[in-house]
């Protein structure tokens, strides 16, 4: 499946004609302007039995919890603030009873937010995928983009990257409250959420906010989790990190706290105008990423 | 799969706590309290393969164009005018190429609306899954909701029923305009719209106002697509006929038009303090409608 091919086909295909409508597919999720201090937000995401879950490696709290997290972060990449949930799941009729076990997940999840569940469909399904829409609200003027960055803005991330497949995919925390503060204190120019990989979530960012990138290997805040064969790839290509990737303005840089409620911010990297994706070893060599790691996850 | 049951488990474990939502799970839609004037109804609906189409009875065009078009219903059935819609497509790797088809069913009832796709997600899919969450909005004095019924009032519906498996469920236009003119001459004191079939949906609106109903048989528009067999049984249980069940009070029934736009409103029975589930002979014999009936649904 070729994502990239798809999302713009996509772009192209459903263009907003609506005056309200600020910003439809493209970013981490839609901007709908609300009234005059807030734009609503609004976005989905599923997680699917066998393609982002093995039934038999996950419990049915923790499909659950991801299924909520993973739009959690998408708000959360935005600047915004989770509030009211939809849930639509998809179940196999011998293990129905499951649902309980996966609202449990959904509600632990949305408590931490206070995100009220609002809308529950239940379908019978020949594998299980649980499937929500989350909207949100974001004050104007700290609304994020992914598109909105410059060449030469500084690349952070929050957290550690790598191994997250592990189990912090099932356990991760979405980094609303760090981008909330981090927006009162600097706003990043741009920012994104790691789901696919730093490479490929990086590549996202400075695509669309016609750049391109170089990220220092050295600099990755690699997890303990990262496959030990292979730490810098795994950091790089894992995916499922769910921390934020922010780009931040050269003259801010010296601002930036070095940690925010105890999770670590860390420089990894600029933005270019030079639209090539260039990984800098500490021997000075570089590399440019390859199109087939990118279609790792596509 | 016991649908009453899961219903009833969700909404007694995801009760609302955020003072803006006025109407979480239980409804066609959920309603947030959006400003002075207005309402926000979010809902979402899913069609399922296998279970709500067979990939080899249906094309994709017609699969895009019911997806949305069972969301429309539920926002036409609270009184509101759709708006902005987000797409979640779970699809097999070897006919990912369809989601175009897909789109343009989809594309193609959203503009009917001028309803805007602001997001859209393709996940790989071992069935094929169109998922779709719809926002829509409703002047608050125009909200009309399943539950607010009384005894008494007297149950209209819109055009035929029965037989719509055969062609209807793929051509169906939602009754978005007929919901807000009929509300404009006479505000319904509830309504839903028929997706499970009359004698399901009516059990659903009667529950909901605390009230039981009576039928008369021989009132019910029957489709020309009915089971030849046994058209009565055809127009109360098949389903997806995506018309508007409405009660109406009694002191305003003699104003409710014969048609609107052409779409024919049919009186067909009454709602009951009683709480049972009368169907009514031409010879006046009764039969109450046993709870197989209804699980045929479920």
């Amino acid at each position: 499946m070729e994502e990239e091919k798809i999302i713009k086909w996509l772009k192209s295909h459903c263009l907003p004609e609506r005056k309200e409508v600020q910003i439809g597919i493209g970013d981490d999720a839609a901007v709908i302007n609300l009234n005059k201090t807030h734009y609503l937000l609004l976005t989905t995401d599923a997680v699917v039995e066998n393609v982002h879950f093995k039934i038999d490696q996950a419990s049915f709290y923790q499909i659950g919890w991801k299924a909520l997290g993973v739009n959690i972060s998408d708000i959360a990449a935005m600047g915004g603030s989770p509030l009211w949930a939809l849930v639509s799941i998809g179940i196999p009729q011998k293990i129905v009873s499951a649902y309980r076990e996966i609202y449990r997940g959904i509600r632990d999840m949305a408590k931490l937010f206070n995100v009220d569940i609002i809308g529950g469909n239940l379908s019978r399904s020949e594998i299980l995928f649980v499937d929500i829409f989350l909207a949100g609200t974001v004050k104007k003027k700290n609304l994020v983009l992914r598109s909105t960055a410059k060449p030469e803005d500084i690349l952070f991330v929050t957290g550690q990257l790598g191994g997250s497949q592990k189990k912090k995919q099932f356990e991760f925390i979405p980094r609303v409250k760090e981008a909330q503060t981090i927006i009162s204190h600097i706003k990043p120019t741009a920012m994104i959420d790691l789901s696919d990989g730093l490479a490929a979530d990086a590549k996202k960012l400075a695509e669309a906010s016609g750049c391109g990138f170089e990220i220092e290997i050295s600099k990755i805040p690699v997890s303990q989790d990262a496959s030990e064969k292979n730490r810098i790839s795994s950091a790089l290509y894992d995916g499922e990190d769910y921390e934020l990737l922010m780009a931040i303005s050269p003259k801010s840089v010296s601002r930036v706290p070095a940690s925010i409620n105890g999770v670590p911010l860390t420089e990894i990297g600029k933005l270019t105008k030079k639209k090539v994706f260039v990984l800098k070893h500490t021997n000075g060599s570089t590399n440019k990423i390859s199109k087939e790691k990118f279609r790792h996850f596509e």
